[in-house]
């Protein structure tokens, strides 16, 4: 156990109260487990939500604020959060507009959404929905029927709260979601295993000079398991298992992305060899964002998403917004 | 060995390559291993220039950009750069305004930043420097006479670069460095030992359930070694261990680091544990900044920094800065 908390029983409250005092753009209700842009409702605009278990930050509340989410639900560690912290999250941010749910494909999310949505607009609220299920590892996992959602909920979240920032309407934000979601694919490599705080050992047994392919962001069981591969290997393993999957047309944003315990370093290293396949299979790179942004506590390893995009797509990604996690533009 | 790499000879290499394909802002130059950027020089712009060993990443390289510093020159993981690529840096950001150099305090560093500062004198550049010994764990160390210097690196970049963005002589950038220095302090804690790519095993032995109380950014020892301790406890002995030797009257700015391999909720977690602290001892906290700032490659643990700000400092802290690592304003 080399965990820096008090008892696995805090662990969320705990990270929420200090999310709160480091930033004062946020509303964080500690007790209800909202995350909330601080200036929401915004008048006329959609609300965006998401949430999903913690374990993943910066996802969902690290990318709450302007120009991205309007609101975020954590749950407990990997367990999906409950309606109500849904219904208060979209009842907080609609200002008439309608608001989004992003929803990562795993059963309890997709159960409780679907409830809170139900919920919500009963209490008036016009609620639509975008689905994120980008992960060509497996299809149906321990956790989900079809694919699971990880990578590009950060581009479906970003996009998406674009085109809601510059006064789109619901359908047309919920329509950009969907095509960013089915514009990005995802897959992801362990090099460790993951501990959860209240299990306090790895939740599943990852030998030391072994690597897991395809690997969930709970530790879910991936595609196989093989002896160490070099960065250079890995990289061409996951982009062709991206690419088998999606035959991007035009060029892509690429997302480089950390579990949570691989230094920056090496994030950047492979990021080297990412390059290298995308340039050798003919893939036009627009953008790179290298970094922990989907993550799995203390997981060492990476994912790569490659996301699609046309012009519209480009401009909404490259618009302004400012999140604790991304920040960039006015 | 969990390592993303290819061969720990191209770790350096490799990263620089991945960092110069996602970051179009900034000019790469792999062979020198010397990051500036890409609008250098500046003119009529002190340059400022920093650099140290791999492995603290985004230290310093993740810092170059308009508001922060001018250029970074890594070197080897956990090994001081060479002279030849601190005098490349300083040539290419000079200006005419001069340059200032802002080393951490191990041996290596400052013997080579010295001799980089002679050669570039040769050169027609006129040369500050601003040494950081923030570290009040240990007096002298391992690679150290005198205090380490840490996390107070970021604040010296950042308020000293925000000096020299508004166009502040070379006098004034090196003395708001200097004073950035004084007024701040930390102490950090590790969690697990750290695993170099060229040594492949952890470089000290750190038990299972055992923590060290004031490690070193390479994993040097620090005050104590102790059986586990909850997140309230470590952020008792880390801030009153701070505030021993820095006794703020007035505001502070806190950082609160992860070390690598600590996830982004624990550290969230530890903050309110930070403040909590804080208030109790009656110290007032300006700005919070918590995340993986100044790392020690996939070590796990945190420590924390606290930087005394006078109503100017905050102004400079609180100016733009457009870096990879640190963006926020204009």
């Amino acid at each position: 156990m080399r965990m820096l908390i008090n008892v696995p029983e805090t662990v969320v409250a705990d990270g929420l109260r200090g999310m709160a005092a480091a930033h004062p753009d946020l509303s964080v209700d500690v007790d209800n487990r909202v995350v909330v842009r601080r200036d929401a409702p915004v008048e006329g605009k959609v609300g965006l939500v998401s949430g999903g278990g913690s374990g993943h930050e910066p996802l969902h509340g690290g990318f709450v604020g302007p120009g991205m989410l309007s609101a975020a639900c954590p749950g407990e560690v990997f367990t999906s959060p409950v309606p109500d912290q849904m219904v208060r999250a979209a009842t907080a941010v609609d200002s008439g507009a309608g608001v989004l749910f992003i929803v990562k494909n795993y059963t309890g999310d997709v159960l409780n959404f679907d409830m809170a949505a139900e919920l919500a607009e009963d209490e008036g609220v016009r609620v639509g929905k975008v689905l994120v299920n980008d992960d060509v590892a497996v299809v149906d996992s321990l956790f989900t029927a079809g694919r699971r959602g990880t990578g590009a909920t950060l581009f479906v979240e970003k996009i998406a709260g674009a085109a809601a920032e510059e006064g789109a309407p619901l359908e047309r934000v919920e329509a950009i979601g969907r095509q960013v979601n089915e514009s990005a694919r995802s897959f992801g490599v362990a090099l460790s295993a993951v501990t959860t705080p209240s299990k306090g050992s790895p939740t599943f047994d990852l030998p030391d000079g072994e690597l897991e392919l395809g690997i969930g962001i709970h530790g879910e069981p991936g595609r196989e398991r093989r002896a160490m591969m070099t960065s250079r290997e890995i990289a061409d393993f996951a982009v062709n298992a991206v690419l088998e999957d999606l035959n991007p047309s035009g060029p892509v944003i690429a997302l480089v992305n950390g579990m949570g315990a691989t230094p920056l370093l090496e994030l950047y290293g492979f990021n080297a060899e990412v390059q290298r396949v995308l340039a050798e299979r003919g893939v036009a790179v627009a953008r790179t964002l290298v970094g922990n942004y989907v993550t799995s506590l203390d997981m060492a390893g990476c994912s790569v998403t490659l996301c699609q995009v046309d012009e519209d797509l480009l401009r909404l990604w490259d618009a302004p917004v400012q999140t604790p996690a991304l920040r960039w533009g006015r």
